[in-house]
């Protein structure tokens, strides 16, 4: 059976393996919700099934069940209500080692039909997917579909493909023939295992359930380890979903499904460093607060830990051949998803002398407002806006907004929001800020995770760069960007993005932005910086989930 | 000139590339010392180079030297009475990022030829290297040549080869065309940089400087880190040489050589917990014992630690076909380098019923009359005896061994041996006890480096190999070795091998010793026990040594 899902996935899994070799454009998976594709009734379907779960308990028949647990709340104002097991730790994880026994044996070609599989299925219910990351994230919903169904599915199906190709470099056995002179050589047969680490922890995020987890949580299973998801309180319900069909595969496919488990807990619950510290777990994935990733790698010894925590992205504004075009540009990825991307960029740089751009310059003034206009038209009609915005993901995020009103001149103020559709959600446009590159720093210099952007004057473009690499080295960044008609600028910009180990994208126009990062091209964070110690995807972050153990002995 | 390197070494690379995908038998550096492969005149002059250096200070051109340090005893008796740069890391690290930023952006052709050509000189110098390892190691001479010379190039350039296919993996550009329907699809070009992490210290042993401080150092190196080695204070000549060196073919590429310096200081200093915390270091390569391994393991946040540490070794003998070439065999690896390797087994279990072998049962008494009969036989003549012994590196060693004969019935007592040509020699014989199963386990689950054998007695095979994975699992393990004619024996001891994440060797006889374990085809630990966090070498022993930092705008 199970050897069956590799031959019926196995060319997908060559193109995928061809990817991540030219990192050129490529995609498993269809980006476009159409019916043409996913089913005409794919998206009634996919919505009533998300329906259908709210106020029922989500049964999973994991071991170590003691009870129900669950408080999402949508933030668009929809009562969830669903519940999910409650993990005994005791319990689960030994269940999960003496699952995934059997597992770690298989091949690695069984383990990869196994996990596309999965990914298959998962693809085949992107709607549903997709309702549920809308449902519990505040994403728009076209957002939800894309970054939560397809491109989170070909973020997994990279993460695959890395991991197999690196397994695959180890030769199953070698003949070792050692010359010996005149005497017959040493001649030895050599068997090389691959053998997994433990239980893989995949510790998400309540924003990006399924786009931040899915790297971790195959790069684990597909080197034969056991998978613990624990999603965020806030956003259970999408890595449910993925789970149950994890389970379903691996039971069809002849496994334990105890090979998949969930950690379900409430927003504010302390599962995660409780199941980070456990022996069982021998590799942690986490998406989340600067504070708790840090927390991981340094307490979490008994793990292989790879974080993705949080950083300060940065634009710096040199000169541009057209910048109201730069502007819509900009304006866009400050209001998509109001800016609760890990990618969205916080500070815009710009010399406070102004720019240069065709025909003429344009002062700090004008920058400030260009983006600002951009910013207010997007959002000027409510029914077309929150397609952009979503909802604020919880009140945390608004809160911060508000402290941000405190820090200097407000050039476009954040506000309230009222959704066509979900009276009681929590929509607000982004608050634009003008600050000072030296009297300023320590509130620039923080990271305000939310629709909160700073137009900062700088004395020069040399300034610019030099304030964002060192934000980048020292307090992370995940994406940069720079527009500029200088080739000497965009080549220090460069040079700024190396030394703060930074993306960089210069002067996006048009249908590119700059908190988008496409699968098996664009590699998402560095681990050179503080914002993540590890990188979606290369081989680093697959290379340790696994360990040789070989053996030897004498040629018949 | 640098690229110059590359074009000469480029076939060796191109067969190194080749050797670590099959991992069958390959050697780049001879290991036989012999005149007609190094030259006629290179024992003499190797051996005079090293005496030459017979209380001098060895001056190495870095910046930061405030003084001299060096007290290195040679386990033979000799004076060494030689000095080295003591450090200033707080001028020399950061000379050394600064050193290392063209480095880092050399190309990965160049810093591979770089690498090679150090390679080959270190090749060439190797019965100099051979001759600074055996008299601060205590190594026998013929060890101390192949180990520190050609055996640890080929771990070197086994290290190389990884990092570079790891590297060249990542394309240096791509095209990204996304087709938009019927609209002019968005096309984007894409940089990816290969960036270095920062400095690389690589923290050696007493033992085996160079076998176990080439991966570190090479790896860290063609990656583009700078590398700090900071050798045991009881071995430090064959390091500084390998650093010497190292900085002239920098030199003569055109980098400057604070890329590569020395960290020397006496033995019992505490260089290595001081510079480890450093902010400059991102790379830790350590070899040395479990608490100091496990410290950097738990305090070096900062950096990616790889570690190498001790385990308790164990051999299993079930049966065999012929006991006495197995005795034989077990004997040769007990004595090597007095026990003084961390492949060394340490536990002989044998079942309390005996053993069955072609024509018969041996007892349980019989087996271990065998392997202290072919102890004895080998130490019987002092002459040839110190060919493979060597000399105990340190007093501690002694010391564990007098202690060591309390713990149970001694079946072959430790003596004290008389060095041929060096009268102060300190050389002993391996100590051998009894012991049981049962009762003693908190003697034998603890590691006694050096010549320490216990044969322990169990109620079964089965018994055996249960303690025997256990104790991989707990304590760690770098070797296995198991002798049996029953293939379900060995399939169990394949298993035990698995859970305990340890390389086996089965029925060794002849010229292969369960200590060791050749570049190229042998996974020198595993990682995946307590013995070692990594592995020499596999891509995970690489691949985080350097990030990728893309650069994308849209396509002209």
């Amino acid at each position: 059976m199970s050897s069956g899902f590799f031959a019926s996935h196995r060319e997908t899994l060559e193109k995928a393996l061809r990817a991540i070799e030219e990192r050129g454009y490529w995609s498993c998976y269809s980006e476009m919700p159409s019916g043409k594709i996913y089913g005409e009734t794919a998206n009634d379907d996919g919505k009533a099934a998300v329906e259908a779960r709210y106020n029922t308990y989500f049964d999973i028949d994991q071991p170590g069940t003691v009870g129900k647990v669950g408080s999402e709340a949508s933030p668009f104002g929809t009562k969830l209500g669903i519940t999910y097991p409650k993990i005994d730790p005791n319990v689960l994880l030994p269940a999960m080692v003496k699952a995934s026994e059997a597992w770690g044996r298989a091949s690695i070609d069984e383990r990869a039909g196994v996990c596309m599989e999965i990914l298959s299925r998962l693809n085949k219910r992107s709607f549903e997917i997709a309702y549920a990351v809308h449902q519990t994230t505040g994403q728009p919903f076209m957002m939800a579909f894309q970054a939560g169904g397809p491109h989170a599915q070909d973020r997994g199906l990279e993460a695959v493909a890395y991991a197999y190709a690196e397994m695959k470099r180890v030769p199953a056995t070698a003949s070792w023939v050692k010359p010996q002179g005149k005497n017959p050589p040493l001649s030895m047969v050599k068997t090389y295992h691959i053998v997994p680490r433990g239980v893989g922890l995949v510790i998400g995020c309540c924003t990006f359930p399924t786009w931040n987890g899915y790297p971790g949580f195959f790069a684990s299973l597909i080197t034969g380890n056991a998978v613990l998801s624990k999603p965020h309180g806030g956003a259970i319900l999408p890595v449910a979903l993925t789970v149950a069909i994890a389970r379903d595969v691996l039971r069809e496919a002849g496994f334990d499904p105890n090979v998949v488990c969930l950690a379900a807990e409430d927003v504010g619950g302390t599962l995660a460093p409780e199941l980070a510290l456990r022996p069982e777990v021998a590799i942690i994935d986490f998406t989340g607060s600067n504070a708790n990733g840090t927390w991981l790698e340094t307490h979490a010894h008994q793990a292989r830990v790879y974080t993705e925590k949080a950083g300060v992205n940065c634009i710096v504004i040199d000169s541009a051949q057209d910048f109201k075009s730069a502007a819509r540009n900009i304006a866009f990825s400050l209001c998509l998803y109001t800016g609760q991307m890990c990618t969205t960029p916080q500070n815009i740089f710009v010399p406070r002398d102004g720019i240069n751009v065709e025909g003429g310059k344009l002062s700090f003034d004008d920058v400030a407002k260009a983006i600002c206009d951009g910013v207010a038209k997007m959002v000027s009609d409510p029914a077309r806006a929150v397609e952009v915005l979503g909802a604020i993901q919880n009140e945390g995020v608004a809160e911060r907004v508000a402290r941000a009103r405190g820090t200097g001149e407000i050039l476009l103020d954040s506000k309230k929001l009222e959704h066509p559709q979900y009276p009681g959600a929590r929509v607000m446009t982004p608050l634009v800020v003008k600050l000072d590159a030296k009297k300023d720093a320590e509130t620039y210099k923080q990271e305000w995770f939310g629709p909160v952007t700073f137009i900062i004057a700088t004395d020069s473009t040399a300034e610019s760069l030099k304030i964002a690499t060192g934000l980048a080295s020292e307090r992370g960044a995940i994406t940069f960007s720079v527009y500029s008609t200088d080739d000497k600028v965009l080549a220090a910009a460069e040079e700024a993005a190396i030394a703060g180990g930074v993306a960089l994208s210069c002067n996006l126009l048009g249908g590119v932005f700059v908190n988008q990062s496409a699968a098996f091209s664009d590699y998402h964070a560095t681990g050179a910086n503080p914002a993540a110690n590890s990188c979606l995807c290369d081989s680093d972050f697959v290379a340790g989930r696994f360990r040789v153990v070989q053996s030897r002995k004498h040629a018949a």
